[in-house]
């Protein structure tokens, strides 16, 4: 069986299978990753030499367009991405985020652009400032394309979505781009990679894909590029101390898994309709994606005399999402993505259930629904609640599963501050229906989460949900979420451009950025 | 003779003397460090313990005014600070870059405080984006206090301006500060600290002061902590790497030297006012502040038909320049810091010299006037000029003094591919006439400068030179530039707060920003 392929330097590499990639489903081989190495010096090489000047030829204008066009075609091919995406462990309603959520991306990126420049890769920044009392010598701004590659390292929970959330900025700001999943769903990403060659409408160069590991990749780059990832905060580290990209201050963005909460503000009693809905949204972060979302409630905190009441109620709706071959309509909650995950799951439940008690879950009796499934990757949804909430392991510890930890508190005061243990995070849910509660606890959690949520009852009918990422808004967190900040709308654009400060005459600032005759 | 002290948790602490900081004028011994140790972690608890609560007390406006009231104060104690600037080696020219240039950056950032909201301390930032079809759903974003510390680690060439410079924009968005100023000069900032609390304007732990070593200090710094450094490019990578930094994604940013370059445009010809504005601009980056600033032109980028005109005038310039005891009236240009820069700045010169030119300086026949300077830390302006510029080591090497290298080229593309050498510039000038030139040239320099300046005879009565970071215009480069960002106006001020964005309903968001009633 041929194994999947890389894309680099225009052509398909690999003929020989290395590793083996199982279906979540039910351990089955699904494709291999290659045994040949890929030489990056050749692709990067490739990146500038074809790529760049290919994109150059091109304005933001093209570009928006080619990105709406490719988003139109995924759409029209995403039968073959889902008849896959199963195999990653997803239902068809994870697929839905994952897939259609990356094809939306790329058109929320081509919508973007009517706020781009009209033609050209150059994009004023600011009007002219002053810098003298004559009007002889002034000051603005600029951003264009740094001229180097971007090399986009994701994770394995977001095959599809995962590449074209960061690959829609970076073509749009006028980069090539070197994608490298991880290994475990790549099957899926390849797929991906496959059809938009097939379109034949990104220029040569702009996108190459990476199967397996990146061995010298990042020894390679240079000061114009810049390296992103997605994953393990360990692994970011690790990623971030390459001496190379620390030598040549090469920009290097981290988004990792947090340790995601959502509070139940002390105004929300049980008879509040706020309060179904906190129930309802801790239940759903822990069972989409089987809980392999960066962005997913990991720490549920309720008032200390409200906790019983919201396990009773979790308990019962966790009991009644059926779990297992995700291809089942009746199946609410798919796999892990490998077994090796439900090994690593299997072990942060162990410690996290130190000091907690099991309101759902801890296996006994979990039965997955489905024929020859034993050997898929499947987890039961797991609900802990641990009343010492200053003192428990789940401030620290993830799960990267379908996992979650109740924990009591006494006083907005306290929540706040236990919100704060995460020491950063992606995501924050705050459910209350009280603008002063809102008021304080946002902008205290503001200072230690990347997006905020509140929820309510004006706001559940239209809510996109606690764990979504969005193309307009930010994502990305400081200190444990890895420090990192992707989307936003176009500030995503920017942080793949170089800014520039330019000083001069009115005249010649005008004929640079295009805003005048000189 | 008591020795500098450190300004840490509201007292000043050092009472023994450890290494002797020296005059660069003669030698003679102006101050010592002190033996004691710093206790970082008590810095640091200081600064979340009594400095962050007491600037939460404050809002935008409230520090705005505190930062114009100390600007004020400290533009009438200059002279307090001049009488020690000449120390340092910087003649009153010099110190006015430094001084007044350091007080004159606290008064813009006091007036950009209009732009900012007018109480509390949470900053929207752009509209509410609407995320559903009925509008009951909307996203925005919000930029608060990060809630941690800023450590300041800065070079020895502006003891004043460079605290001065992020000690503006990190009080505006309400962080506490502890400023590390480079040992050799750091008596001219003890005593700007001892001035700035004489003053009793800021509140109690918005500022310490280390002098000596950071110690354990960056072991110590925590997720909502930031970390800036100005300095040498090795410097700036191994501090980079610490790993509490780097475990945490704790914010770094880095300015570091840079091979800066100016290109004198195919279309100036040597009968033109432009030409002698280039000779004019690389003879004073060479000598203010004896060429010690991170943004001096190292690089002169000449058409090879006019390198021996522009050589010509270069000479007759420097040959002008007086050198020695900056105290006196008739010297343009005084000492480098210290008898070590002097002697690193020496072995750069031998390096540079291979396959160059001495066009003038080298050393012989220098005499700085002045008297018992004997063992003052002079340097003679030193002119070299490359025939083969693709060749020369002034791409790699850079002296950090006064020493520029002229290099010729043929045709606008060899320029521009001579100046992305650089691998990343804080600064860039352009002298042209011709706006296509500079729409070509800026488009592609932008690439890989943080701040460019198109020069010619418009601009050039109120050019406030290549060399010169400015409040309102971005400073920091892209790769050997160290890839930071500081200034451009209250960019500055968003890079040290955090942003998030929030969703909910527009009447919950609306509460949350300040922007109408709940």
């Amino acid at each position: 069986m041929t194994p999947l392929q890389s894309y680099i330097a225009g052509r398909w590499i690999g003929q020989q299978p290395a590793q083996a990639l199982r279906s979540a489903i039910d351990g089955s081989v699904v494709a291999h990753t290659h045994a040949e190495a890929i030489d990056f010096a050749e692709a990067l090489a490739y990146a500038r030499s074809v790529g760049l000047p290919a994109l150059a030829k091109t304005d933001f204008q093209q570009r928006a367009a080619m990105l709406k066009a490719l988003a139109k075609y995924l759409g029209e091919r995403k039968e073959e991405l889902y008849a896959l995406s199963f195999h990653t462990g997803a239902t068809r309603a994870d697929g839905w985020v994952d897939i259609e959520g990356g094809s939306g991306t790329l058109f929320a990126y081509a919508s973007m652009a009517k706020e781009l420049p009209q033609s050209g890769n150059l994009w004023p920044e600011g009007p002219q400032i002053p810098l003298g009392k004559t009007g002889a010598y002034a000051g603005t701004h600029v951003l264009v394309p740094r001229g180097g590659v971007a090399v986009h390292i994701n994770a394995f929970n977001f095959p599809v979505w995962g590449l074209l959330e960061k690959f829609g900025p970076t073509f749009l700001a006028g980069m090539p781009c070197i994608g490298k999943p991880a290994s475990a769903t790549s099957f899926l990403t390849e797929k991906l990679v496959r059809l938009i060659n097939d379109a034949a409408i990104l220029p040569e160069g702009a996108l190459q894909l990476v199967i397996g590991g990146t061995g010298d990749l990042l020894d390679r780059v240079q000061e114009q590029d810049v390296v992103t990832f997605t994953g393990s905060a360990d692994t970011a580290a690790k990623l971030r101390s390459t001496p190379n990209l620390v030598r040549r201050s090469i920009p290097f963005n981290a988004e990792a898994d947090s340790l995601n909460c959502a509070v139940l503000a002390p105004d929300v009693t049980p008879d509040d309709e706020e309060f179904d809905l906190f129930v309802k949204e801790v239940a759903r972060e822990m069972t989409q994606k089987a809980g392999q979302k960066c962005t997913a409630i990991r720490r549920a905190l309720v008032p200390a005399d409200r906790i019983d009441a919201v396990a009773a109620r979790l308990k019962e709706r966790l009991a009644k999402t059926t779990v297992g071959d995700p291809r089942l309509d009746s199946v609410r909650m798919g796999a892990l993505a490998s077994q090796a995950q439900q090994a690593d799951v299997a072990e942060r439940v162990t410690t996290l259930r130190q000091g907690a008690e099991v309101v759902f879950g801890g296996g006994e009796g979990f039965a997955p629904v489905g024929d020859g499934i034993a050997e898929g990757a499947y987890f039961q949804p797991t609900l802990l609640l641990a009343q010492d909430a200053a003192h428990h392991a789940a401030h620290d510890v993830e799960a990267f599963g379908p996992v979650s930890t109740l924990m009591a508190y006494q006083g907005l005061d306290e929540a706040l501050a236990l919100a704060a243990r995460g020491k950063g995070s992606l995501a924050g849910t705050l459910v209350t229906k009280d603008a002063a509660t809102a008021v304080k606890a946002i902008t205290a959690m503001a200072a230690t989460h990347g997006r905020l949520q509140v929820l309510d009852r004006a706001a559940a009918p239209e809510s996109t949900g606690h764990g979504s990422a969005l193309p307009y808004l930010k994502h990305g967190g400081p200190g444990r979420a890895g420090g990192g900040e992707e989307l936003g709308g176009l500030r995503a654009v920017k942080h793949l451009m170089q800014r520039a400060a330019v000083q001069g005459s009115p005249a010649m600032l005008a004929a640079v950025t295009g805003e005048g005759a000189a």
